[in-house]
């Protein structure tokens, strides 16, 4: 088993859980009092960290909440905090990178060095030496997108390839050529559970990363019996607004606990 | 025309030029009398731009070099010392966002309000949703990737979809459906000559970015030959690595107008 892949194992079992927590931040919807605080976005990470971390196997920072803020100061921040209260989470930048080797070498420096995830999301449309910069660090996970959540999926994702679809010759990519150590992952919407199952029968065991429950109305119990391996893992579901605006009131951080809680007993009642 | 292809005109005709310098800054690469001093990277792209800004028609930060060295601050000064020194110049943020679209509105926030960039370079993956909020700021440019520069892009995007390649389905798409306030660009490599005739003849006089020529070793004449518009036109060919260090001496300002100032000649014959 890769050092990755171990950290993972680590992670799911700590709590029992495949809770992911997206902290998206948005300070619009954050209870009055907080929002206008100078460290407001971190404050908020901070209350929802401390109100979830025995409930959840990872977060997962979505890089444009803190970017359009100018708050990157905030997401170093949210990291460390989350490496003190919560050694076991493991901590996910989603950031999508793409671009070419020598840029992509940079991207691995900004996931890897500078914020110290664990894992970062990546686009597989610019190819192999896109990514390779990133599987060299064999010790943090490379999550491919492949199947993604939104309605646009469709656009080119879905194209037939020969017998194929665009997503299947990725998910097959990624299983059979990327994954040689081990620390690869894919995003797998659960908007699209039928896929979700498809994708599982052809890449075994490989983890999957999988947002859309919650606010983008995916189904979880069809997202963990379709997606799961067969020891009933395999799986990170994350969720972002319904848990973290579960309450936009003085009581938001009870009602993402109650929330992340409600998922994590939904997911494991089908694992 | 839109507002984007008359700011594009602007800057095209200002000084006759269809070059754009990416300002990649890697501070190993820099004189050693700059390298370590508190904003060096500010003080080459400032060097840079004070020395270029006459030869080109856009300048292209590469979002990665600034985040890898946690510097967003000098990211925001760079831009604005081009707005000061050369108002003419389109300032493309290469940051390759590519998210659901309740994400992609905060990139395109990040892009256009924070850094103020006039174009951003987004990924097509994730389909429709992913580029309409950038595509909303009608003044702006969006400069999708259609068929790139590296090795890795026969990965996907020559995968056989139908009768055309996956790079001509987004060509396609872009030009006939996500180009309807006319502001859509495409990143189109040098490396591959025949390829950007090709996708030319395909989506009439929509504009190209063309990366590749310099250290990735494209051919700017056939570039130029295969790419151009009808009047001569139609594209920015960006040039990074063989522009900001031509010389790595302290001479690296005059050697990066030179190689500057000779791409514009080059590219000049050929229109």
């Amino acid at each position: 088993m890769s050092r990755f892949m171990a950290r993972l194992q680590t992670a799911w079992s700590a709590h029992d859980s495949l809770v992911c927590v997206g902290l998206d931040p948005e300070p619009a919807r954050f209870p009055a009092l907080l929002r206008h605080r100078p460290q407001a976005i971190f404050e908020f990470n901070k209350a929802i960290i401390d109100a979830t971390h025995d409930q959840v196997a990872a977060y997962k920072p979505q890089f444009a909440h803190y970017a359009a803020e100018r708050a990157e100061d905030q997401l170093e921040q949210t990291i460390a905090y989350i490496r003190a209260t919560a050694p076991q989470a493991l901590i996910i930048l989603d950031s999508k990178r793409g671009d070419i080797g020598s840029t992509a070498e940079r991207y691995a420096r900004e996931a890897f060095e500078r914020y110290g995830a664990d894992a970062v999301t990546v686009n597989p449309y610019l190819g192999f030496d896109s990514v390779q910069p990133f599987l060299e660090h064999s010790d943090r996970g490379v999550i491919v997108l492949c199947r993604t959540s939104n309605p646009g999926a469709r656009d080119f994702q879905d194209l037939a390839v020969g017998a194929r679809t665009l997503y299947q010759v990725v998910a097959d990519k990624v299983a059979t050529d990327w994954n040689k150590q081990g620390n690869c992952m894919l995003v797998v919407g659960a908007t699209y559970p039928d896929e979700l199952g498809e994708i599982r029968a052809r890449v075994g065991d490989l983890p999957f990363l999988v947002p859309g429950v919650g606010a983008q109305g995916g189904d979880v119990a069809a997202a963990v019996t379709l997606g799961r391996t067969a020891n009933g893992s395999g799986l990170l579901i994350s969720s972002s607004r319904a848990v973290l605006y579960a309450s936009q009131g003085d009581d938001f951080a009870l009602a993402a606990r109650q929330a992340a809680a409600e998922l994590r007993a939904t997911i494991n009642q089908h694992r």
